[in-house]
């Protein structure tokens, strides 16, 4: 399968520590949140005889939403365990009816070809029906019933590794937000200071790459020369499904913090070139696997492109979340190939050290504690090497080709992007240290090209990099 | 299967007479519409490319977009044949891998029970996707998109008798609306003469059953002791899905030309203890079997309750459309069990026949022709009749229980309403008069026992019936 | 005064006969509207009393609004006499205190220049600001307020020559009007056959040019190559003040009928380089001398731009009420000056007459019976003749300057367009024939001249002619 | 005059030291507002040749747009010198034409009784119609009109002690806003964390009684046991014009703290028993004198009585904003009534002082410094005195009638209100303790007697009081 990558899970690959959590316990405040419970053997059987009673059908619009509203509020307040076996029991006792299913395979097993073949297909495709999607479906007759999918989805995919069992139900629950959250289905709307600010609070508690610090840093965000879009779905009016952040500036942005700064004039957006695309946030864990990440990249340059006429670049400003992680398993398997000849005498003399990997990390240390200026001879190093890291580091697909190591490269090459440019010292904060060694990197989206290297990509694993980006691969002397 | 019965093809058995026909043609003016063509094979060709193109998802959403236009517009030009031609390679070209189909079913029988059969059973039903329905859901990119694909399916169906590979396609497009179409994704909304005069001019096109005659009939119907709603999807706003006119009285009515009486004074809506349910109508061909009009009913009642809480009465004024041609055929047939002995005797002495059925067939003949007023003993014998063919003429349903044969009676029976009342004389307009001898019914729903009903008709045909009409069932003397 | 000319006042000068009123008897249908009645004593005395506490002011918002609804009930349910008295009442009993009036007057009179001048100009205006308007404000708080209040002063006007003490409650409705129906305050909607058709079946009533005569006549004259505009107020919301009506065509036209042509096909908007006004109708009769003609025009020609960059002309097609009503007088009073000398001599011998006036009298009553085709001479002289009214003949403003006595000319013309072309036979409509011998005329908006049109019209009241038109103006041989 | 009290003049008598300011400071931060600027003689004349344009009405709506626009840019980059010369230039030069002026007043004292000198009258009204205000209305054809206008009056206000010439002005501003903000004209929404947070903000600027820390604070002010409304105007969409916040809690509270304690647990809405007004703010110094205030309150108990009808009490939770003024001076000059006998020998005992008054002041400083717990004998005199300050100190109206000192018991006694109870250390905050020693105050809304307390209040001055606050007034012993 060619699941597409979720940017989100990419441009901030170890969750924002406190953020969401800390959001959440503000907004539930402790003294209200009630704990969540065990589930009762009484309740398990209730909830047994629920589900039969969706699939009977009984009554009409009103029961079956009264139905549903029961399992809803036994589902929220289960503890993990509790839910587990609630999932469990639907994904077990309300599978698709064997013998049926077994008496459908054999008719299409003994179909002529043609149209009589059609026919067994179209029963076998009804035999696989499951009683479980069924009842999942009926929930959409609550208001809240989508995003409680998206929400039993997110528990299904956490348990997902323990209990294999699910793996059914995951794949309904997929195929049914792969049709509801058909592309056709979202509504790009721009987020704005004018946007209801229990709507702005969620961009707070949702943002993923570069935390929002406070209501003033996000007015700012939101200022004149910055845009932020987001997709919606009509049955979850007021939960952006995904957004990005956008800058309004002269020239291709080479620095996040230049980027957030607060005292910084606004720029005369009429006047900008370039629209940095600075931050991608994916917000619902349930709807993995439901790409609309690159859709949202196209569609917002086109309303860029409709109210700034003169923008000529469009390119992201990202991080490498990758990076070290990838390096230092290298230098602790002291990976001589990872530098030149002289490069390595060079590092052994200015570390003090024997080894030249040993020398690396030594400096490494060094350089970026206590802010200080990392030495050129690390900038040399680091540079290459995450060209090299961005570019030559393959991870195998199950479908087959082999696609970049890093999340964020991933996503972008893959949409049509173009690996512009490596920005030494992009974002110095501590985390953006330790991920990539504070570097952040440009992918342009050059409008005329995207569709090829889209599809040299997807046909073969090419990534388009620069001219600049090719001189940073060869190796240091 | 259990399809539910759709409501207009039931109210109006004989499709309007030139009615949707005359309005198309006055919309789309001789003059300027353009015939429709045959199909090319360079057009074949075309067309089975851009499918594979749609399938290899080359470029963004704009190129997507772009294909699935040229597929409309190729689609929309074409004749029937070549409308044909190219279901007819989507239905055969773009079915499932087979080879894939065939592994997958091999692994699932092979597979243990538990969780591996979970998961083979979830690789069965990705392996039965098939690549049609993929290629149709890109239609969804298109604004008008979803009614094309409804409009698709009106064809499909049309050409399913002699085309029986066109199955699989109509079944995937059958659940891919019945997920789109879901209740939980419907709007209710009220019609007015507020609305818009382009939507206003679709009710006066799709009314099944007492055709619009002007708009001063359709201002009439929209009057303030009228109400009138639809259902709606957000992805085709403009187009009523099926819509109810009611009419606010005094107590249960029973003649439509009283209702339809322009010259007739308002009744004050306040005062009103009755609401009557006296045209559905749903108005597209291609969303057979995908069921709301239950839904409708009871959503309606839910409105008019809250708008006018002195409501008592919730009943239908309707039409018994399959009536005379079940009594034409007894008689023809001589069905001697149709009239009690002296009944019989008095029909030949009034007709002067030898035989009760002809003697019936010529008192029929007279009684209704130049608007004479029928004899009384027709009377007694039609409303027995009536009766019993509502109540006892059953059709056996492909699941199993037996239906009643008069498709307006299953509808409402299987609704949960009440055969209230049989009306002499109800409609005597020609069609009515032709259909059902100028009968019309009161089917009553009472809220208390709608769920009732509703399930004793579901488990074994029972159907609930009134006091008066019990007595009519009883055969004359 | 310098009030402005309204357009409906004149391009419909004999009022649509039936037409409205017509409408209005179906819409309250004569079995249902009550009769107005006379006011009693009583009822007269309640109404000063209700004046009173409305000036008083006892209690809250919701006893006001409460006072002015049993205004608006009792004056709605008056006949013409009755709501007389209740106007007399109010501009009798209900002005500005005289005494108060007296002595700010002597204060003013006695101030010195400077700061107690100004001070007494405001004390004098307060003292002027009568009780009167202070009652009428207050129909405001209903939400038909603002509509009642128009529509009282639309009995005002019907009054005043008969009763001129209503002058004074004339003039601050028509100071209160022209601050709420400041231009600034009202909407430009476009009216499509996508309105309500609550709104449109205003437009049937109120068309007050080329009547409508149907459903689908109207239809026609919203569909693709037309538009229709109008002006809104938001406290009126469903009742369009002034709207005019555009055909989108090749070039310029001459002839109403073809551009009324259902027949006709619907030309291709996008190709169109000529808009068409060819009706412009006020609807509010209260709002006499609240100007909003000119702004309609001019803020039409900026949307139809925006849609429709390729627009080259702008120009009306144009009854000319007044031509035959002033010819009619000239031929009656034997005018030689009408004709050059050979032009007698040949309308003598067609009409076999001795004097050119009853010659011309005569030819004119045998050239348009029954739908024959006038002679040439008919048209030679007609077009000068029209030419010469338009431009030639004028009445002496209030004011002093002169201006056009065809009004329809008077208002186009003092709105800066040029008189471009008289057109023989644009409308051979009886009423046409009756009004203006079937001329219509194009007025041309040239938007690079309207300003100095407008302005030398004001200052000396030029009128800006084309070559053809000049033309035309010598008299013929 | 019977100018109403605006309340926000009221409940925030000193206005909020740097709020407001330095809200502005940070939306137009410091680096980007430029510094305004004197007038040159150039532009004076500019301006008053501008001015004449706007008179002669050259060209159409777009001419004069940019008439008014260039007028708006001028204003706004000037200084408050330069502002008050182009507002003299107006008031001066712009004024009615003396000569026609004198003419109509001749007129008018000519004119017999009756219709005569109503037209008499109506010609002198016109003649009064100055050409200022001709100009000024002409705004409303911008965007921004209607707020500049807003704003101007609050420039006029500032400067009419100094310049009475602006009077004039000042008048026909009111009078012109009086005619634009009609009550019938606003509307009332309820704003809320869904509202824009464009608009929150506002809300932290204005907020005039007790102003907001945080966004914290607010969305405290905003969760669901609150209610927020403001007036809004369809020509300032985004600026509320007045604005009450409302507690929903289950008894008349007496404490302004607990109320807005953020840490305190939301109360159920639906069981509220009380509405509690704890903050009214008017925003717009130019309007002042235009009176929405009361109207505010009680459409507010409408719409809370609607969504929660088991609400019984809604009062106010109010500052006395003038106590300490009042009571200080009294002091200060050793009004001796102020205590009872054995009072003043109990203060000047536990003062140590000689004389009754220096006790009591120094009393004061020791009882509120550094939140020292005020003694008993503080608390006894000063409810006492407090309660007298309310309902005995009056201030002579210009019309008459004696009304009450305190700004804040002015606008609630006048609107209907009984003052209820006075609530010891209700406000223990800097300010409050500075204004009223910390004392807060209970005006009762009784729905049944408003109207009564509202006439006997307007009639002679009468207020009405609680039992409770009957005792407080009999001096201590």
């Amino acid at each position: 399968m060619n699941k597409p990558v979720a940017p989100a899970a990419v441009e901030s690959v170890p969750a924002k520590a406190g953020g969401v959590r800390a959001f959440w316990s503000w907004l539930t405040s402790a003294g209200r949140a009630q704990a969540r419970q065990p589930i009762s053997g009484a309740e398990l059987r209730q909830a047994r005889a629920t589900f039969r009673e969706c699939l009977e059908g009984k009554g009409g619009e009103a029961s079956a939403r009264r139905r549903v509203e029961s399992l809803v509020a036994l589902y929220r307040r289960l503890n993990d365990p509790g839910r587990e076996s609630v999932l469990a029991l639907l994904a077990e006792e309300f599978g698709p009816d064997e013998l049926a299913l077994n008496r459908a395979i054999q008719a299409y097993l003994d179909a002529p070809q043609g149209g009589e073949r059609r026919q067994a297909e179209t029963q076998l495709r009804l035999a696989l029906a499951s009683p479980r999607i069924r009842i999942l479906r009926q929930f959409n007759l609550l208001h809240e019933g989508v995003k409680f999918l998206v929400d039993v989805r997110a528990d299904v995919l956490r348990q997902l590794r323990e209990r294999p069992a699910l793996a059914a139900l995951d794949e309904e629950l997929a195929a049914l937000f792969s049709s509801w959250f058909d592309i056709g289905n979202l509504e790009l709307r721009r987020i704005s200071w004018s946007s209801p600010a229990a709507l702005l609070e969620k961009l707070i508690a949702y943002e993923a790459v570069h935390e929002i610090q406070s209501w003033r840093d996000l007015r700012n965000r939101l200022d004149s020369d910055r845009r932020c879009y987001a997709f919606f779905h009509p049955r979850m009016p007021d939960e952006p499904l995904i957004f990005v952040e956008v800058a309004l500036v002269k020239e291709m942005a080479d620095n996040i913090h230049h980027l957030l700064d607060e005292e910084a004039p606004a720029f005369d957006a009429r006047a900008a070139q370039a629209a940095i695309f600075y931050s991608i946030s994916n917000t619902q864990a349930g709807l993995k696997g439901v790409s609309f990440g690159g859709f949202l990249i196209k569609r917002v340059v086109e309303e860029l492109l409709a109210e700034f006429p003169r923008l000529k670049t469009f390119a992201t400003l990202s991080p490498v979340p990758g990076f070290r992680k990838w390096l230092d398993a290298r230098v602790a398997a002291k990976d001589q190939s990872l530098f030149g000849r002289r490069e390595r005498e060079r590092l052994c003399r200015e570390a003090g050290a024997a080894e030249p990997c040993d020398a690396f990390a030594q400096l490494m240390l060094r350089g970026f504690v206590a802010e200080a200026q990392p030495p050129e001879s690390l900038r040399v190093a680091l540079m290459h090497l995450c060209a090299r890291y961005l570019v030559e580091e393959k991870a195998a697909e199950p479908g087959g080709a082999a696609r970049p190591l890093d999340p964020v490269a991933r996503f972008h090459l893959g949409n049509g992007a173009r690996l512009e440019r490596i920005n030494w010292l992009g974002d110095t904060s501590p985390r953006a240290v330790k991920q990539a060694a504070g570097i952040m990197v440009n992918y342009l989206y050059k409008l005329d090209d995207i569709e090829e290297n889209h599809e040299a990509h997807a046909r073969d694993g090419r990534v388009a990099i620069s001219d600049a980006v090719k001189r940073l691969l060869r190796k240091p002397a």
